[in-house]
C-alpha cells in the first residue's frame, strides 16, 4: 500500500476525499483529507493546509468546520492531515489526550522513544505536500497557505514562521502560542525533545518571533473569551506582545462568548478562508 | 428532571444548545438541540424543525449540516429532536439500525410492544413544540416549518401533509416517500403498526397524496443520483408521480454525483433554508 483512496464524496460541486498512504517520515500509515473545489479540466488551485488540535484527526475539520462551501466558491484545495502517527505501539503514546497519539504537536521528536515515529513537522512540510503533488494534478504547490486550531494553530504559526518564503499566509483559531510556558507544552516538549529548552525554541511561536523570525504577511488569530483553555494554555497576549515588540503584523481578534469548539471555528471560518484567498488568489 | 440544559455554546452570534426533558409521549428522557439566531431583546423568530434519519440523533444535523450560518443571518430558530426514544429496554428495539431506537419513523406505534414508548409523531407535533414554547421565549410557534433527511424526510413530508394548516413549508433531502412499498418501511411499519396496511397509510407520503392530502405550498425535495438507497428504498419517482396526478406542487431536484451523506445535505442546505425563510418570513 503506497497510496489508497478511502472514500470520495461529492460536496458543493467538488469532491471531499479521504486517503491513506505509507509514510516514510512517521514510519506507518497516515490518513488525510482533501477537498477539491469544482475545477475545469486542467485547471489548478492553491493548497490550504489545516492542522487540527488535540484529540482530533483528519476528519474533524472536514465534518465540523463548514469550510467546503466557501472553498468551493473561491477555488481553494483544503488538505487536512491527521494530528500524529497512529498505532505506534510506543510506551506512553496512548492513554493521555494531551500527549502522544493525536497530540503530535507538529514537531520532529528527538528523544529515543519518539524520534522514529513522531515526525509531524517533516510530514506536514515535506512528505505530505509531495504526496499531494503526485496524487492530485489540480494542486498547485507553488501556492500554499496554512492554518489550524489550538495545537494545530501552534503548528501553523511555527511552520509558517520557520518557512516564511514557502507559505503565502497563515492564521489560527485559539492557538497555543507559547508552549514552553504553559502546561500542555511543558508536558509534551520534554518528552518529545528532551529537557534542554533551547531545543524547544523552534516549536514555540513566541520564542520564534523573539528570536527574529518574521512572516511577511499579517498573521490572523481569532480567540474566544469563553474558551476554558484561554488562561491556562493559550495566553494570546504573549503572542500579541511578542509581535508588537518585533514589528510582526498581527490581527488578533478576541470574541466575547465563544469557546474552544468548532461552533467557534465555523463562525469565523469565512474570515480565515478570505484571508488566505487574498494571499493565494490575489 | 422536567427540563435541563445540557450545553449552550455561542455560534454565529447566536446560541447552539442541547437540552433534555422528561417526555410524557415517549415515556422517557428525550434530548433535542435548538439553535437560536442572534435576536434583540423581546424579538421573536419562527421555528424550523429538522428530522434526522436512521442511526442519527439530535446532534447529527447540528454538527454536520452547516445550517447555523444562514439560520443566524435569516433569523430562524432550528429545532432538532432525536430520532426515537432511547434506553427503552424493549425487546427488539436495539441491535438493528433499521428498526427501533434511532429508527422511530416519526409515527405513533400501536402494537403492544411499542405503543407506550414509540410515539414520535405526537412527540414532534405536540409535546416538543409545547416545550419549545415554554422554554424559549424567542420562539414564535405561530410560524413553524419542517424538513428532514431520509427517514426524517419521510417524517417531515407525512407530518406536513397531515397538518397542512400548521406548517408553513416543508422540504426533504433524500426522503423515504413510500415506506409501504420499500424494505425499510415494510420492516418497520408492521412491527410498529401491525399487519393491517390501512394503518400504514397515514405514515406514507405517497399514500397520503393519493388519499387526497394536499400541502398548500410547493414541496421541495433534493435527491442525489449516487445515493445507494435511491433505487431500493427512496424511489422519488413514486412521489413525483403521485404529486403530478394529484396536482400537488413539487420541486424535485436530482443531482448527479451526490450520495446520501451530509456532504450532500450541506451542499443544498442553503436552498432549503431559503425555501423555508420565504414561507416563514415572507
Amino acid at each position: 500500500m503506497s497510496f489508497e483512496t478511502i472514500s470520495e464524496q461529492r460536496c458543493f460541486g467538488g469532491v471531499q476525499g479521504f486517503y491513506r498512504h505509507a509514510s516514510k517520515e512517521t514510519g506507518g500509515t497516515m490518513k488525510f483529507g482533501v477537498f477539491r473545489p469544482p475545477l475545469a479540466d486542467g485547471e489548478t488551485a492553491p493548497v490550504l493546509y489545516y492542522l487540527a488540535g488535540l484529540t482530533c484527526n483528519e476528519e474533524t475539520f472536514v465534518i465540523k468546520a463548514g469550510a467546503q462551501r466557501l472553498a468551493a466558491e473561491l477555488g481553494v484545495i483544503l488538505v487536512t492531515p491527521d494530528t500524529s502517527p497512529r498505532d505506534t505501539g510506543i510506551d506512553g503514546a496512548t492513554g493521555d489526550w494531551e500527549f502522544g497519539e493525536a497530540a503530535g504537536f507538529y514537531l520532529d521528536a528527538t528523544t529515543p522513544a519518539f524520534a522514529k515515529r513522531f515526525r509531524m513537522y517533516s510530514y506536514v512540510t515535506q512528505e505530505l505536500p509531495k504526496i499531494i503533488s503526485t496524487q492530485f494534478a489540480a494542486a498547485d504547490l507553488e501556492r500554499e497557505s496554512i492554518f489550524g486550531h489550538s495545537m494545530g494553530g501552534h503548528g501553523a504559526l511555527t511552520i509558517a514562521l520557520k518557512n516564511p518564503d514557502r507559505y503565502r499566509s497563515v492564521s489560527a483559531f485559539a492557538p497555543i502560542v507559547a508552549p514552553s510556558e504553559v502546561p500542555w507544552g511543558q508536558k509534551a516538549l520534554p518528552r518529545y525533545l528532551g529537557d534542554d529548552r533551547t531545543t524547544w525554541q523552534p516549536y514555540d511561536a513566541c520564542a520564534l518571533i523573539k528570536g527574529g523570525a518574521k512572516f511577511p504577511g499579517t498573521i490572523l488569530v481569532d480567540q474566544g473569551y469563553s474558551d476554558k483553555f484561554l488562561e491556562p494554555q493559550l495566553q494570546p497576549e504573549r503572542f500579541d506582545r511578542a509581535c508588537r515588540d518585533a514589528g510582526q503584523a498581527l490581527t488578533l481578534r478576541l470574541h466575547a462568548g465563544y469557546d474552544h469548539s468548532y461552533y467557534f471555528i465555523s463562525t469565523f471560518m469565512e474570515d480565515h478562508l478570505l484571508h488566505h484567498a487574498q494571499a493565494l488568489l490575489g
